[in-house]
Parts: C-alpha cells; structure tokens; sequence
C-alpha cells in the first residue's frame, strides 16, 4: 500500500535525496522531516524534500503510515524508544543504517507487536554530508539490500521494498547477519583501510600520491562519526575482516622476503582479474 | 637540445602514449620503436606511434640521440647491458619506470662514461594494458618525477625534463632513495592492499560490492607482471610500509575491542580532513 505520509527522522544527505526523490515520484504522499538542527530543516523544505518540518519526535511521527529512520546507526535505538509509543497500528518503520543487525533487534524488542519494522540499506551516499548535497537521483539504479527475518511482516515488506523501487532502486534480499558479515568485507575494511592508507601518510609521500591513491581513499572521506557508529556496531565482522586481511598481508609479505617473483605475479594476476570480472559484473548489473 | 631521433624500448601503453606525444608535439623527430612483438610494433606503426619498428635492441637505438626504456622494470638491466656498446658519445637514456634506485644504480654501472643516465617516473598509465590504448594525452598535466644524483649530467638532465614539458608534465625531483621510499607509500602499497582486498572476499561479498569498493580497488586492476617486478625490486620500502600499516591497523583494532567511540571518531575525522585536503591539493595543482 502507498504511504500517504512518509516521516523522515533525519535529514541529511541520505534523508534529504530520500525526500526529494519521493515528491518527483510518488504522488498524493506528504513528506514530514524531523531534525534537531533548524537551519537543516529550513534548508530541506527550501529545497523541496520535505513537505513540514518538525523539530519534535513524537510529533515528526504522528499520523505517519511509513517512518524511516535516517540518523547515525547509533541513534537509532534511543529514536525507537521515544517513538515506540506514537506510532498507531499498522505504522511500517524502516531505516537506512549500513548494519543491520543491531537495528532489527532493538526494534523488534522496542516496537509495539502492531507496528512492523523492515530493516533496509540503500546502498547509495557519497563522502559528502548534509542535506545541501541531496539529490533526487541519489538512489536512481542502486543497489537497496532489505533485511526480513522470519518475523517480518510481509505487507510491511513490500510496502518498504515498493518505496525503494518507486525511486529507482533495485532490491537485494539478506538476513541482517549476513548482512553484517558481508558488509564489513566489502565496505566497512575498506573504508578502516582507507583511513589507515592516508593516516599513515607522510607530508613528503602526500606530495607525490597520484590518482590512484585519491581513488584508492576516496572513501576514506565520509562523516568520521557516521562510521564511528558503524565500526562499533559491527566490530566482531569488522576485527574479522581485518584478521583476513592481515593473513592476506602475511602472505604477500613471505613473498617478498622470498623474493618470490612467480607467487607474487600469479597472486597479483589472480586480483586483477577478479577486479576485471567484478567490474564487468556491476557494468552489466546496471545495464539490466 | 631538442632530440632528433628518440628510441622507445617496449611499446605498450606507455611507450606507446610518449610517441604520439611525441609525434603531435615535437617537429623533425624520429621515433623508432622497439618491441618483441611483431603485431606490437605494427600496430604502434598504424595508430602513428612509431615511426618505424626495430625488433632488434642494438639496431634500434642506432643513431638515437634520447633512448627511453619503457618496458616493465625487471628487464631494464639486460637491455642497458645489451645496449651499452651500441650508445654513441652524447646520448641520453632515461626510462619510465615505478622504482628508480635499481636502475639509476645499474646504469651507472653498466652505461660508458659518455653516455648520461637520467631515472624518469611519469605518473601516468591506467589499468589497462598495451598499446591499442595508447592516447596522445596520456602524460597531460601529470607528475613526473626526475631522479638526478650527484652525478647527473645538467644537459641531460635538461634533454629529459623538457621531453617531459614538451608532452605536458610537470616536472618534481626527488632522489632515486627517497623516490622509491615515498612510492612504496603512496603507490606500492595501496598496490599491494587493493588486491589483498580484492583476493579475501568472498563469492557473496562480492555481489554486495558498491562503487565504493570498486573505486578502492581500481588500481588492483593492473599487469600483474609488471607489479610483480615493482614488488621485488622495492621490497624492502614495501615490507617497511605494510609493517606501518599493520600498526594502523592494530591501533584500529585496539579502539574496536575497547569500543573507543571517541577515539575511532577522532581516527576517522583526521583521516577524512586529511583526505579532503589532499584532494584540495591536487586539484589546485592542476589548475595552476
């Protein structure tokens, strides 16, 4: 069923292009932003990505059939704790967080039984932050992952999923552990990695980093407090993934002390490819 | 002095690239090029990259008044040492290679008196390989490093670097020493940690990976052979770099386990400042 009023708690660069995507795309549906800054607010219904703006909680969700959560992961619990007791039945809250885990739990204890959660990660954003940076495109032909558990109201997951779709997104199904486990692989290491590249950089070494090494960190230049959250939230899987890579390093550091040519090339050829194919693989994701 | 004849020693995409700017931007130079490959050379001859094939090292630099070594790092001593008698009094021979204390070293050894060395690191290339990707704008407003000892001759010196303004770079001297000390940093080893990250992940990762991953991996996606030699010929800088960055990375790994909050945010907001400003940087440098 399509919301007639979508309250966004949270408007940010996630929020904001969630907004503003809604009013191109669906019709007949108000828009409420909540926000605790009302310069970001003002700027928001400026823009046009919300309709109303309310710097109150409880009544940023009143009379709301989808709320989505759009802070920082580490507020979502103390946001569902105020709102638990607002929302009427049949209210479906979903979020936008990049672990999954920890928000699905703390709903499902949190919520009342008549409110349905779906937990959901649109894969989209950009190291840029605030709501001056929102676009009604953001989301066009990315990738959103929903997380359902057996417990998942399924009403509440095609509403949640049918408003990803209405903005161009395209849904991947995982249970929030998988989620969790495959994220610290494939963005949360990367993104420690990356920091770590530029943290260790000498001003000498700076001077001569080239375009590889500004793409190789780019994503290294995110909100240091949303991915504070997400580190914390997901440090098992992260520390993990950070074991496997040092058991990667060790290998590459053995053929270096070998001086062992062949292993290095065939390890090296072996990357490339599979870069390739990955590569390939996104291109003609996008293209169908 | 303005070279008359220069001689390309591997005509891939780089060797490739500096004869058609070669050709579009200096009059009344020769370019001869050398390669192992027949369908190489003639195709380096049809795209106007060349101006004739030798597949003969001695022949091909016969008469050269700049010879420039452009094939993977790894043969450059055999080819000084197979090419040194052939060298008239007077010549200079630069190559293009991603470590210079080896081949600034080898030549001194291997190269007569009369004839001058000067090591040259363009920062330039691409993932992708091989002369059909060649481009005539290759080296346009991008670093290269010279690398002059005590030793260099100043005409040389000059022969070089303006071959390098002539094509459209812009010129940094840095010693063949701290040269591969910083690239190990800058370049070796965000090399090296691309393909570590590209190497771990899994099948299901995979699927999940977002521009963000591809963007960090990018520069995975190159010659394995040619990093290869790279790897070997740096491997001391590159082993000291990666022993660095476990340190990061245990440092990460110690906020993880105390769930430093404040720490990791002070971490990751450095390191997002640091890239930002590194990013500033760059672009100021193109545009002036």
């Amino acid at each position: 069923m399509q919301p007639k009023r979508i309250s966004i708690l949270g408007v940010g660069l996630l929020g904001g292009s969630i907004g503003l995507a809604v009013k191109s795309r669906i019709n007949d549906c108000e828009v409420v932003g909540y926000g605790h800054r009302r310069s970001t607010l003002d700027k928001a219904i400026e823009i046009g990505a919300i309709d109303r703006a309310d710097e109150g909680l409880s009544s940023a969700v009143e009379g709301a059939d989808l709320v989505v959560l759009c802070t920082p992961v580490g507020l979502f619990r103390p946001i569902l704790e105020e709102i638990s007791g607002k929302l009427a039945a049949g209210t479906v809250v979903t979020d936008v967080g990049s672990t999954k885990r920890s928000v699905v739990r703390d709903a499902g204890q949190i919520l009342p039984p008549a409110v349905h959660f779906v937990g959901s990660h649109p894969m989209a954003g950009s190291e840029k932050r605030g709501v001056e940076y929102a676009r009604t495109d953001l989301f066009e032909s990315a990738r959103c992952i929903t997380t359902p558990t057996e417990g998942t109201d399924a009403g509440a997951l095609e509403t949640v999923e049918a408003l990803w779709r209405a903005i161009g997104m395209r849904i991947t199904r995982v249970g929030p552990e998988e989620h969790d486990r495959l994220l610290s692989e494939v963005s949360h290491l990367p993104h420690a990695v990356a920091a770590a590249l530029v943290a260790m950089q000498t001003e000498a070494g700076s001077k001569l980093a080239g375009r590889g090494f500004l793409d190789a960190t780019r994503i290294a230049g995110g909100d240091g407090s949303l991915w504070r959250d997400i580190f914390i939230d997901n440090r098992d899987n992260l520390l993990s993934a950070i074991g496997r890579l040092k058991d990667e390093l060790a290998q590459v550091e053995a053929m270096l002390k070998n001086s062992d040519a062949g292993g290095l090339a065939e390890w090296l050829d072996a990357a490339a490819a599979r870069r390739e194919e990955l590569a390939r693989e996104k291109l003609r994701e996008l293209e169908s």
